[in-house]
């Protein structure tokens, strides 16, 4: 049977599928067939489900329309807004994947994002991918910046992971967060937005080191200086600067087209620890420094 | 009058406090050549008023002790839980410095840090560093983490911008913030308390680069791995490794005494952006890496 299935996969051999037999795991066979064949004949992200939190935002619109030239099988939406108008453009935009949106504030208690992910999971039955693109830049605002950025990424991503977790038999998954540059290296005016994608980069970087217990890999895309509304203005702490969005477009920057197309293929490379710094139209695999090691 | 002050004091020369003179200011410069003078005699930290966020845990106790070999003015200790035989122990330490223990959570509103921050200024009249030292490491609790460690020394910060800021008459500030090693490179099993390290940071080394504008000066001091009651035993996230302290402490450390014997050496360089590693019984400054830079 599975010499049949596998023919014509190129990147699964019989003797792989043989190593991994066993009765109850069939339909995850299915899947890994379904989707090596579609890989063989177009993207890796070809008939895949995925779910995108704050898919209706600036680079959030874009990359979705980005996504949907690969032939997803499901795009889940979950913004705060629903923005119907968009959701519509975007669901017109390829009859081959099935788009939906759901709204969804990540400041919710956990318990409310498991929910919402049960419903989903129920319906699709497997999530390849989540991707964390909940944020705001604000810095007057401070419990809401870390509530956003970093207190409601981390949520969602403990709640899939009731879903996910290979130690709880789900089948794994991959998760794509959204950090930022100021992760790196500040933004000096916005340390309070600046901190939380530190933070967002520091913790994504930790659970890609847990993919060998959890089954999920994971990765940060963190975009350089983007015309968004988002950097168009904004506070900075304590008004130290008040022109400081005026200040930094000054500099070269990205429109958020560009920005999605290397967003797609990041998520297309998905290398597990990727750390993707995105600017200027351009895609680079940053390597963080070991300033220490723990040992464990 | 200017020369019979200055006389004793070898680091501030007339000339220096003859550029400075403007009527208005004399105070400042009473303060500045008492503090001269007790730096001459002894130590950076003679004759300061410190406020410790978190000066009884169990770094912040060893620090508290070390602070009061150096003949503070007064320390004013934050901390969420009072420890009355611990006070007194340190009130008993040196008569020379006014040992003062007042309660604080630092997850309350921005506007209870104010109000508090304003008994400590009415009573002291200046308040010359602040010790942001609340943390906790249990990484099943998501929210308490972020909300202690990133969002509750935020806030304190920001209050405290009220009485320090020079652009409001204040008259700047040393604000010490206590970091850690996973902010650089992760404890890969407690994901979410290093990131929130990881923002600590980031954070810190923004203010510093905003001292100009604000007149507070900061840095980190982010000590390796210490053998407190927080590391004896504490959670790792979702439970991927149940023994991450014991595995942890198997790999050299330091002790308490040793780290806040570090910590305030920390404090007497007073290094405007340092960012201390303070390892093993040593202290580092470490350099941190530039990945990118928002020209600004």
């Amino acid at each position: 049977m599975f010499t049949k299935l596998c023919r014509p996969v190129a990147s699964i051999s019989f003797r792989t599928v043989k190593c991994f037999c066993k009765p109850r795991q069939l339909n995850k066979y299915y899947n890994i067939i379904a989707r090596a064949n579609c890989s063989a004949s177009s993207s890796f992200l070809c008939d895949k489900n995925v779910i995108f939190v704050a898919g209706l935002g600036d680079i959030g619109l874009d990359t979705s329309k980005e996504l949907l030239k690969r032939d997803l099988k499901n795009l889940v939406i979950l913004d705060r807004i629903d923005k119907p108008e968009l959701v519509c453009e975007l669901k017109e935009l390829n009859p081959k994947t099935k788009v939906t949106f759901m709204p969804y504030d990540v400041t919710v208690p956990i318990a409310e994002s498991k929910k919402l992910l049960k419903k989903i999971f129920d319906k699709l039955k497997c999530v390849d991918i989540l991707i964390n693109g909940a944020g705001i830049l604000d810095d007057h605002k401070i419990e809401a910046t870390i509530a956003v950025n970093y207190t409601g990424l981390v949520n969602t991503t403990t709640a899939i992971m009731d879903f996910w977790d290979i130690r709880k038999g789900g089948p794994g998954g991959i998760l794509c967060n959204i950090g930022s540059v100021t992760g790196f290296n500040a933004i000096t005016q916005v340390p309070v937005y600046s901190g939380s994608k530190a933070a967002v980069v520091n913790f994504t970087r930790s659970l890609a080191k847990l993919a060998h217990i959890t089954g999920v890999t994971a990765y940060t895309v963190n975009p350089g200086i983007t015309r968004t509304s988002l950097v168009a203005k904004f506070n900075s702490w304590l008004d130290v600067e008040p022109d400081v969005a005026e200040l930094l477009l000054e500099h070269p920057t990205q429109s958020t087209k560009e920005c999605a197309a290397s967003f797609v293929k990041a998520i297309e490379k998905n290398k597990n620890g990727g750390l993707w710094f995105l600017d200027q139209g351009t895609l680079e695999n940053i390597k963080w420094r070991k300033y220490w090691d723990p040992c464990i």
